[in-house]
């Protein structure tokens, strides 16, 4: 089996979130603090026929230059069938120690061996299969960064995620199809058409958003979205505002299922995500009477700098 | 007020159902029957710059020319605002005499007065407005054709109606994203990647499609929706099905949603569609209990037919 680079237990990490549509890394000193960050458009869509190895040695030969045997991990999609090498999905429950097992390494000549982690698959009581890629090492980097074992995380985002952890391990967890819904019905559907150009505004989510909070309640997400429009059409919801009110619909709708898939009631959750995206979630969650501690999403490096010492250990067995 | 053409009472009858993406015609002889018909693919989206009038000059001046007395009406968008005239929505409930004092009424200089149907508009118990364009034509149609006023009408579609009538009227309706929600996720979702090119097969809905019916009974759309993805990853559904499978998630949701709306359990309802469409949703009707009477959607002429026949009979008082 091949390994991480065989020096000190304790040299720098290049952990590396390499994404569909972006990629960020961060250059970790032993002690897992942060010496230097990087931040690239070169997501794995955007390759366009470019070798990923190329685009690595670009981007990251300076690091490995002054570092030669720093630990390199990276996840996300560069790890699935569409990226560099496939690292294949490990079946929950999952914990440090079976993602580190199945890490998958590719050797970049001259340079270093780079290690992908893999991602997470569970199959459902009700049958129904999941998968995640990228999200395990956050959750896993939230769990060291806390030092906590047990706790249900919400990761939104274009597929979001709700991932319950039990005993340090992953227990389970379900996707929904927030981000994306909400951005295809938007740019592609007629929804979108009575919305000003621009993208939803900014800033703190207002009564429109909550209104659809509220309407999501009833589980009729199919009738309350054309509602999107007949709000415009009769002049129920102003332009701008209609946006917000079909983000409330499309949240609060994944809140809803989650909330009754995970049994949760008044239970505190764990919110992974920046800005902006965050402010909404904490207001849906509110909304369904979720408290919710937040969490930046920087804890993909803690989860990869987690993985590079948990994998060293293993190696040293 | 302007007026259809003020001969007999039993005149020909232009009956124009003029779309969004298509338009289709009919001339019907005094007693209802048809006489001729027209297709064309002149939707309102296509029409291009060009003067609706125009449009309309060279598709029905030759019927005109022949017929020259006969009544013209046209439901559905040309009615609307982004139409050749928009005739203002009417409030529920309506009947046929609403819908018909409604009619808003264009003078093509030298060939015919064209008389457009209004859309219904209405807003619900909890708050939320819809509206229908084309819809109530087919219902009315549907009620004239059967001879019945009361029952639930299912017409499937980009934006499905369920519609309910009693005592002859339209008595309240919901609208589903349906259709829509299919096509953008097929066509611009990371769902579709999976699925071949070439559309949905025709042919009977399978097994696949059931099961995504069964999926729909728990209300989790946004979760449900991503086990398309995971499930051709995962090898557990053929790629070459995973449309079905999306489709028995997307029409089931509907029913289901629709059935709690208006309190059906094991009720009969008519529905208004062609071939493919109305097998998959008798197939997930059935799945919900639900018996359904197939009614063609020529129901859109009969309904033309006899809102031309009110009319004239309202002129006369």
């Amino acid at each position: 089996m091949m390994r991480l680079s065989d020096t000190e237990d304790a040299g720098e990490v290049i952990a590396i979130d390499w994404g569909t549509s972006s990629l960020r890394a961060a250059l970790l000193a032993p002690d897992g603090a942060i010496v230097d960050r990087l931040a690239s458009p070169d997501g794995i869509m955007f390759a366009n026929g470019r070798r990923f190895e190329d685009i690595f040695r670009a981007l990251f030969g300076d690091w490995i230059a002054r570092h030669p045997r720093a630990a390199v991990l990276a996840s996300g999609m560069i790890g699935s069938r569409q990226g560099w090498v496939e690292a294949p999905y490990v079946a929950c429950p999952a914990g440090f120690q079976d993602l580190a097992r199945g890490l998958i390494f590719v050797e970049v000549e001259g340079l270093a061996n780079v290690g992908f982690v893999p991602g997470l698959r569970i199959e459902h009581d009700d049958g129904v299969p999941d998968v995640m890629r990228g999200e395990e090492t956050q959750v896993f980097g939230a769990l060291a960064s806390l030092g906590v074992s047990e706790g249900v995380f919400v990761l939104p985002g274009t597929h979001s995620k709700w991932v319950r952890v039990a005993g340090g391990r992953i227990a389970g967890f379900r996707t929904f199809m927030t981000g994306e819904m909400f951005d295809v019905l938007r740019r592609h559907s007629i929804l979108g058409r009575l919305m000003p150009e621009g993208g939803p505004k900014g800033g703190e989510p207002g009564e429109t958003f909550d209104l659809g909070c509220d309407m999501s309640a009833s589980g009729k997400l199919l009738h309350h979205l054309f509602s999107v429009r007949s709000r415009g059409l009769l002049g129920k919801t102003p332009p701008e505002q209609l946006a917000d009110y079909m983000s409330g619909l499309i949240i609060g709708e994944e809140v809803r299922e989650a909330r009754d898939f995970f049994a949760l009631s008044p239970s505190p959750v764990y919110l992974v995500g920046r800005g902006d995206l965050a402010g909404l979630y904490r207001r849906a969650l509110a909304h369904y009477d979720l408290t919710s501690a937040a969490l930046d999403d920087g804890v993909t490096f803690a989860g990869l700098f987690a993985l590079a010492r948990t994998h060293r250990a293993q190696m040293k067995v």
